[in-house]
């Protein structure tokens, strides 16, 4: 690849144009498009230029937005109907939602009127729905029709559609009775009736549903293309894997994020402004921050115990440290389950049983190695025990609430991600912290409790 | 859906098998596998007779493989040569590799012999590569071949392929010189040649790449199906998108379970035994555990600090925490951020300067509503000056920490989120506590410092 995109520079730099037209016949669109981001000024529309209409369209999809701003503006008025008339209505849609308005205008009034009038129906669905994400160019056929009328359609039609590969068989009302795949028709007999060899186990999207569902479904089912209904269980879209995929890394990608305390951003890393950055941040921070200060008010309350006792403080990071790992470890594992669908709602005592029993066993690993390395370093029996017995307990009481609260927020219909990972690390560490100093004050003789 | 699984269940114990034929013609062969989870004993064989051959093969591929081992053992030998000989390869090593080596034999026993020995050809690559994903059953065609002709082999041979939609242009050495679509094929005139139309612009995979990178490939060029090559760049098999669909989810779910500390697992939460789930957690948190205690050792040389200044302990869980939440927020970005190949190594000096922005100006709003609190809270001017420095400090530190150390492990070619997520607290806690009690120690006048 790399030598590829040198021999593209060197060509473009030496302005052997029909060379490089030629070599890039051989490239891939998708590699064509990243190379785009390299060229500055006249470049970018000498090498669209080069491109032959198909293969412009293809690159004209994948580039990055600003750089189709750009070119919008230097296209002239046929260049700019021939591309955009080549796309696929989903991704005319994508390219227009992130477009200025007098951008906008200008792509709309080179669409064709029906297409725009489909555009513009399209642009309305919610944003991150199937209506978003779906495209009108499918292949409908009748029931009735011969293995041979249909082939015949298809290729009539096919050229526009987003893909011939799955056919979908309308009532006169427009719902979906079938679905039948090129291959099928392709393998039976030009006179079979469509309706002997159509597939009558048919998976629906409705409209207006989710997108991250929208991908699930994709991968749940292993199809290329599902079709999209209406209120009234009419065809009015489909969606193809490719739109799923992407879909798919993308909601896993805010879900990092989400579980790291961000609020998820739009664009790229380095594409995103230090300002977008701090503001996705100090949010979640500052509640944290805060809420920390009530960790910090019960400590407080056990002044007299370190004070009697000033070894207690340095195993504070210890023990703080080691049920917010604990808890952290069953809350993701929770939290991902419950977003794959591993576990469910009522599955909750399975995984709190399951979080205590290794809660319990982890516990007392702990506590062994802790109490030899405490003895060996200090001297001190009754310490050793004292962070045995407070590591035991906080990591089964840590477990526990790592399963407990993504759970509990799922309950209350919100998106554990989001609520559950940040708060944790708070509650466990005020548990934490009130049964460290709960059982020190009761072991080690001497000190006064709380 | 719910209501499906209750007809079904009601007509198969009324015992209304004809009934329930047809009406599993109407649900999707997923939908089927998954309600075997809920058949016991006969009541799966029973089930398992009520498909046709077609369905019972799709069926059987989607269920988990304790049920496969219950069916096999229970299917005559008609049925299961019916079965596994409907299986496209790739699917039959999937199933195979999840069998005890008696049933092993008797699916292979019942396999056509030259299937055999492309099965035990696959079984040989290495687990987690290309070359263990693909399968052989693709459509190959000749650059002088017409369309005609090209579409009388699909004919032909297509239904033993994996895929009918892509077609690969193979020379007389077996390399690959052009891939075809259906589409296309379908589109143009018979008596086109294949080498005028086909694409030339090929991405391949190698049969050793990792599962990963061809999940991404997949993402990236928006493909259906891939070719896969031999080191001599001959056509060897092709992995199709719904494959690739769920390795991205699986390593997905691994990168989620690795930033937690926790060693990826093979099965579904609650199929994980409570040892399983021990095994995968306890090495980190016992690693992390010890590594605090670095921390914990370093608090204690500021004792004095802490006698003469008691307030100063509550407050470790706040610089601490908040410390660790602006680690982990930036370092969660950069780990994803480079697995997704939005950065790169040679991007580091400005993902550095980047984080620095953001920490100075976040660390500045922490700082001010910390001491607006702490003064509201303590009136006590010196403490709050202590706490705002520090936090600004430990924050700009952090995110340092938190985008460098991701780099770094990077760089040294081994996993960012397995090294860093872990070790990033424990760095960072130790970085908080030393600006903490050193600023501390510097501020509030009367203290003795290390």
């Amino acid at each position: 690849m790399e030598e590829k995109i040198i021999e593209i520079k060197d060509l473009l730099h030496a302005k052997r144009f029909s060379e490089l037209k030629e070599y890039l016949k051989e490239i891939n669109s998708v590699d064509i498009s990243s190379f785009f981001e390299e060229l500055k000024g006249e470049e970018i529309i000498i090498m669209y230029r080069l491109l032959d209409k198909e293969k412009a369209a293809e690159v004209f999809t994948e580039l990055d937005s600003d750089i189709q701003e750009k070119l919008i503006k230097v296209l002239t008025d046929k260049e700019l109907k021939d591309v955009v008339n080549e796309l696929y209505l989903d991704d005319a849609v994508d390219i227009i939602e992130e477009m200025p308005s007098n951008v906008v205008k200008r792509i709309l009034k080179h669409i064709e009127p029906e297409d725009r009038k489909t555009i513009n129906k399209l642009l309305k669905y919610p944003e991150d729905t199937a209506g978003s994400m779906m495209t009108t160019e499918f292949i409908d056929l009748k029931e009735n029709m011969t293995v041979e009328e249909a082939l015949a359609k298809i290729k009539k039609i096919g050229v526009d559609s987003e893909t011939v590969y799955n056919c979908y068989v309308l009532s006169a009302t427009r719902k979906i009775v079938g679905v039948i795949t090129l291959e099928k028709l392709l393998l039976s007999n030009l006179d079979t009736k469509i309706s002997d060899i159509m597939d009558q186990s048919i998976i629906k999207i409705s409209t207006t549903e989710d997108q991250e569902n929208v991908a699930n479904m994709f991968d749940k089912y292993d199809e290329y293309a599902l079709p999209v209904v209406d209120k009234e269980d009419r065809l009015v879209g489909i969606i193809t894997v490719d739109d799923a995929l992407d879909i798919l890394k993308e909601e896993q990608e805010e879900d990092f994020e989400k579980m790291a305390a961000i609020l998820p951003s739009e664009d790229p890393y380095l594409k995103t402004s230090v300002f977008t950055h701090i503001k996705n941040r100090i949010g979640w921070l500052l509640i944290l921050m805060l809420s920390a200060t009530i960790t910090g008010t019960i400590l407080a309350k056990y002044e007299a115990a370190f004070e009697a006792v000033p070894l207690l403080v340095s195993f504070i990071p210890m023990v703080m440290g080691t049920a917010g790992n604990s808890g952290q470890q069953t809350s993701t594992i929770v939290i991902r389950a419950l977003a794959t669908g591993e576990i469910t709602l009522k599955d909750w005592l399975k995984v709190l049983w399951k979080e205590i029993r290794v809660g319990t066993l982890v516990g007392l690993v702990l506590f062994v190695v802790n109490i030899v390395r405490i003895y060996i370093q200090y001297q001190d029996i009754q310490m050793a025990l004292v962070l045995g017995l407070t590591l035991i307990f906080t990591v089964i009481v840590s477990k526990s609430i790592g399963c407990l609260l993504p759970i509990l927020v799922k309950k209350i219909k919100k998106d554990p991600a989001v609520v559950a990972a940040p708060l944790l690390t708070t509650v466990i560490d005020l548990c934490a912290i009130v049964i460290y100093f709960q059982i020190a004050t009761s072991i080690l003789t001497g000190i006064k409790g709380v």
